[in-house]
């Protein structure tokens, strides 16, 4: 059923391929929940031991702000993937790199949890997405460079449009970078929720 | 064998979507476990080590609780999974949101494990497994006013069975939350086995 | 493809069974090694650290045996689910029962690597794998009870063999129990050995 | 469609067998960004936050180092599973004894990252990735000696050239060790450099 050639690289093998990256993005998005630490205290009251949950609602904002982003860089590839037909030792690299990137983001979370208020935190939060959207901007352009990759019937217009909500997706955390360090954590923050409006805008844009 | 169209979600597709769930559940599910912490004594005699370890027991109490709750969410979405037949963005949403309350749960099950006796524990607890079961109960009605989404020959009397246990299990747990914080955290936890009894009460309703 | 009845729980839905179950195994037997932890050293010498590493070996030795146990039952309960042609809910809930005793192996494991040359220790490592087996022969003999749970071409006298086999693995650990708390924590180990001939013994008494 | 014989190790139990294999790869890559522990510290400054992330370089770049190395040891495996066409019990064990040491180098990755300035450190990653890659020889060359484990059309030169590389890894991590006592670690990372060379030279030596 799966005929053998010399470069054997779909198929079955393109399934396991994609399971392998789909593990890890489910490792990832699990082990956030690591960061959140059950608090130590000894012989604590009710009401201390609420204080001490309530001090760590600044861990479950990072949660949840990590979560929703690694499900949509998911997402993003899960639909990207459905386009490959095939793939090369370069796909995989930038595969690899880019799994990394999203393997690395559970301790800026941390980070971002412990010390949210401090410029620094948010910065360096701001840099390791940078470096996830793009690796992810690498590897679309890698990919949609070489149509012998791609299903016969790939809807170009929209996986340019998806390349462009990468490149945009970088620019909001690169620019966010200076903002967290010049103005304020906070500021960064709100900068960050401009990546949610990126759909339509792509789509306006590749209409 | 998978034809590709504009809105390609079922098939291939699909079983990968499935999939990726299905690993969030695993993972969560087993890392539970590393709530429970190798106790910390310096050349222990025998029976201390064994103090030590009976010391863990509400930890494994609240780890097996836990283990079964979320085996029982994956069973649920196991059997819903089965019924559909594509997706759509909503319903990846709403399925995210529901991944990412049962990620959240090894939290409030070490807590509830180290602070067991506490209500402030039972009720944060009880917070955590109302959150879950509201969104399941999100999923379900989400997709069960979408017929589009589902296989042609969908047993609906047996998914709105569903659809009732989880709305009742959302209100189980909603009402623990005062029990726990007004009369004791021992009350909420024996309330707590009324989930326990959804299935057939669900079955006989929906009769 | 796949036929929808009323308990439809074959085809893809016993993959998807089956995928979740080795899904926990593999994270339990990775998750394993997060129980060797870096040593916490200011400034060591070369000789410090290496005395540090050596600390660990203990801990690697108990990784290793759990490491070899859990491979093993994966490899039980590989051969075991192939037999399988569909399923119940008893059989999801007595698996679900075996998983949640293999994902609690890592603290015991953690307590041997710890505290091995305890008897408590020794004895709790047991207890554990006591509870795993006896959830395995419990799964076992479910499923060969129902043979329509079973492929139709089922090697009955091999599963009969695999059964046997589990339920030697129980009583080996049960006994070393108190091995490891009256004579001593190696006693018991090496009484674990016995474990690994179980296999060329069943197939003799099944011959 | 799966055909049940007394040896029934293809098929479904193949891919069943190499999705387990997957997980744990999967698994242990993620986790070792848990070696990334954030920081304690209280009330600091943005420049003390900053200083406290820079100390983290070293564990960062032994995350990196890791994870490529891992990723690299799953493509190696993942092309080899391609050419399996069914396994024995022989391979399963020495599948698992090479998974084994995947799992194990989160630890040794963590003690390079801490004390990476160190020779005993570099020298323990060092014999740890020479067991990874001795594991993996061993492997390779149990299946290429049983033709009936392979496909039809296997390319036994391409697998030759895989043997090959493992051997040259396996001497190159060995080799490693005593430059790590006796040099220096920085030495014996720079000699690691020499496995990413590794691929041209095996192609040219089998042409």
């Amino acid at each position: 059923m799966v005929a053998s050639h010399p470069d054997q690289t779909s198929g079955k093998s393109l399934d396991r391929f994609t399971g392998f990256s789909d593990g890890v993005f489910a490792i990832a998005i699990t082990i956030l929940a690591l960061e959140l630490t059950v608090p130590i205290l000894s012989n604590p009251s009710s009401g201390q031991l609420w204080q001490a949950i309530r001090d760590e609602v600044p861990n479950i904002f990072s949660f949840t702000l990590s979560f929703v982003l690694i499900g949509r860089y998911w997402m993003i590839h899960h639909n990207f993937f459905q386009q490959l037909r095939s793939y090369d030792n370069g796909l995989i690299w930038f595969n690899l790199l880019f799994l990394m990137t999203i393997c690395f983001l559970p301790f800026p979370t941390g980070v971002l949890g412990e010390y949210g208020d401090l410029g620094t935190a948010a910065a360096f939060y701001a840099a390791a997405l940078t470096a996830a959207s793009l690796a992810q901007t690498c590897l679309y352009t890698y990919a949609l460079r070489r149509p012998q990759l791609l299903v016969s019937d790939v809807d170009l217009a929209r996986e340019r449009g998806g390349l462009r909500i990468s490149v945009m997706m970088t620019a909001i955390f690169a620019i966010s970078i200076p903002i967290a360090l010049l103005v304020s954590a906070t500021a960064a923050e709100l900068f960050w929720l401009l990546t949610f409006l990126m759909r339509p805008v792509a789509r306006r844009a590749g209409g």
